[in-house]
């Protein structure tokens, strides 16, 4: 019979086998399917044989899936930041649904009358604006798929140990949606700019008015005033009525429950700019800003928290993204790196948007380190973790984690299977 | 000071008049912001200056929202059919996000226990197969978007007079999602293939165990078992924990629930196949069997029960798709069908998917229809609505259509705008 084409060690396959199919495929196959009983086939239980339940104005999940669900930091919502983190390994396909759209808020969810709330565009305008929600729906809308990922997230592995911890808990703070608003250089087009204006400073009508510098010029390219997610109104942890969108740029910039933007010539330091999310280097200096969040990938099937049952075939996959462009290619590794094969990049590949890939693998039954690497298609690569441990440097704690660095990290994720089907998290 | 180019009579303008900007379009903007009042700007109303709400693990709508949901047939869960619109009119973008996703439950929604759940896939294969959700986790994955649409969306069109209802209520029987699962044509490897086999039964698991049969070419071609829906599996309503994907066809044969698949000769006349999914013709005769849901599309902004305020620029946008393919062009009309433009279409195109179309429109302030009509890459024309009556005739009666023929009526709607800013539902 034929054989699957191996692409790398370890049991790694041709991420085209299943264009192929035939025996090869069938044969990999076998087994998995429950052998054929026809009783149980044919059982009757209450659902098949009972009404079911009211068909509701809302839709929610079943609840048989309660545990897919955002772990919050701070469930009792005392007086600090609260984040909501996605549970990747429960997810499938490009799309967060909206219930599960990571979110951090620093003084909870603001409780938005949409019909009272104002945004204001002033400072270095020939003509300063002031918009309601009404207003801004006169004026053409765009829409986009694009990743929001926070700044902090991934920060576990600057650790200098590997903590044990799902890819919803290492990398819930990025998540992926369909954003329809108008674009600020449509507005801005209806107030005017000053020519001295080079920044932008954004704020939210949260109490903590959360505040960050943007460049015009980003402003200008494809940054837009988002008022639908993934087809309905934003949700509230996304800033209800409406949330500054900076595709592929850190997640604190995208202020939510937006209510200014001030043309400046200066960028205004903020709090947020100048201190959280200023990254202090090996040398004692810091990046005065760090705005993109750049070429990465994870694997979220096989990860930690699931049992492997048996050795056989198995599906990995995962998310690929970049703050820069599209995703080019993503190799998957079974050997800790020490040889690749191509994943299938699901169609269509869209701009700072999220990528599923998937490529089969044939588990042995042995010691396997499972690591997805991404490249984009602006020349960009995923660093190895030691690649970017080099120039960062390692935080001084494992968790909670508390030393610098925490910020931007990029680097491969590896996870490692051993006989017994655990999966763990390891440097590799 | 430049001027738009008008692209068709009453004011539809270029679609790409907003990639060029500049003067025009600040122009035709003026206005629709509120005028600056610094002190307006500046309230502090209480979500400015208190912390907001705890942020949930599965995060819901704003409060403010609660008027954007389905529109229920039987709220009461009486013993017959509900349905659940698509709110068209309040959406953007092309996702339909789950909570609004429309569904049709002829015995309200099964509730399946996912453990519990078994799908069997028997007759005329090599090797009968019982799948759990399990198993069917170790298959390959893939991810598209795609529409389903019940047969019967659309009906009131077919009404000799005008039913003066919104597009919810018209057309909110067609919904769009990112739907991931495992393709038949996998699962149909393992099982084998009898020559004999020509036909699919599919059965789902609710009390009526509605079934439908299936070519078994469309089921080698692009059919799912379909487990997620958006990132999150699918909702009870879509057929939770799993569902038959058919891209294109009639919403009907997506058999929800899914529990068997039976590969035979001929197809089985079931209930819903012989009866209320029989188109029956002017002549009298029926199609046997009318399978996809052909090129289409409608305006749903400004669409009935909006109210526009006064004149000036809109941009009208709406929903395009087709069964057979991607969107090739939509045209929008402001002159109930004298003259046309083009209208600019939401990247990417998907094959099979909700298109997002938007073009610009400077409205005088004088009466006004307004008709979208879609091409697909297939060379299929969304007939007018004359051309679909003389073909498939009128329905005897108006509200409530009882007489046929109430199923496919994919020809224009037609949204007269009146001078006061009132749209209302016309044949034109």
């Amino acid at each position: 019979m034929e054989k699957f084409v191996s692409a790398a060690g370890n049991g790694l396959l041709d991420r085209r086998a299943f264009l192929r199919g035939g025996a090869a495929l069938a044969a990999a196959m076998t087994g998995y399917a429950v052998k054929p009983a026809a009783a149980e086939a044919l059982t009757e239980p209450a659902w098949s044989t009972e009404p079911g339940s009211l068909v509701p104005t809302y839709g929610v999940p079943s609840k048989y899936e309660k545990g897919v669900a955002r772990t919050l930091s701070n469930p009792n919502a005392e007086p600090r930041t609260q984040h909501a983190r996605t549970p990747h390994h429960m997810l499938q396909g490009m799309t967060t649904p909206n219930g599960l759209h990571f979110t951090i808020s620093h003084a909870g969810n603001a409780d938005i009358d949409p019909e009272k709330h104002r945004l204001a565009i002033h400072g270095l305008v020939k003509r300063p604006l002031v918009f309601t929600l009404d207003s801004l729906a006169r004026y053409p809308m765009v829409s986009r798929f694009t990743f929001v990922e926070c700044g902090g997230n991934s920060a576990p592995l600057f650790s200098p140990e590997p903590i044990q911890a799902n890819v919803q808990s290492l990398h819930g703070l990025a998540s992926c949606a369909e954003w329809t608003g108008v674009k600020l250089s449509t507005l801005l087009e209806e107030s005017g700019i000053d020519p001295k204006a080079k920044w932008v400073v954004a704020e939210g009508a949260d109490a903590p008015h959360l505040s960050r510098s943007v460049p015009l010029t980003k402003i200008l390219d494809d940054a837009m005033v988002a008022l639908y997610q993934n087809g309905e109104r934003v949700m509230p942890g996304q800033g209800y009525p409406m949330r500054l969108l900076l595709p592929g740029w850190e997640g604190n910039m995208n202020v939510k429950w937006l209510r200014r933007l001030q043309l400046t010539e200066q960028p205004a330091m903020t709090y947020y700019e100048s201190r959280t999310y200023s990254q202090i280097l090996p040398s004692g200096k810091a990046y005065r800003f760090y705005f993109i969040q750049e070429v990465k990938s994870f694997i979220t099937r096989p990860s930690v928290g699931m049992e492997m049952k048996g050795p056989g075939f198995y599906e990995i996959s995962g998310i690929a993204y970049s703050g820069n462009g599209g995703i080019a290619k993503v190799m998957v590794s079974a050997d800790g790196g020490t040889t690749w094969a191509e994943a299938a990049l699901q169609q269509p590949v869209m701009s700072k948007s999220f990528t599923r890939f998937r490529i089969p693998w044939q588990w042995n039954g042995g010691p396997a380190v499972l690591q997805s690497r991404a490249w984009d298609d602006q020349g960009n690569v995923q660093p190895t973790r030691a690649e970017i441990i080099a120039v960062r440097g390692q935080a001084s704690r494992v968790p909670p984690v508390t030393g610098f660095p925490s910020q931007h990290y990029n680097g491969i994720t590896s996870w490692s299977v051993d006989a017994t089907g655990g999966v763990r998290h390891v440097y590799a």
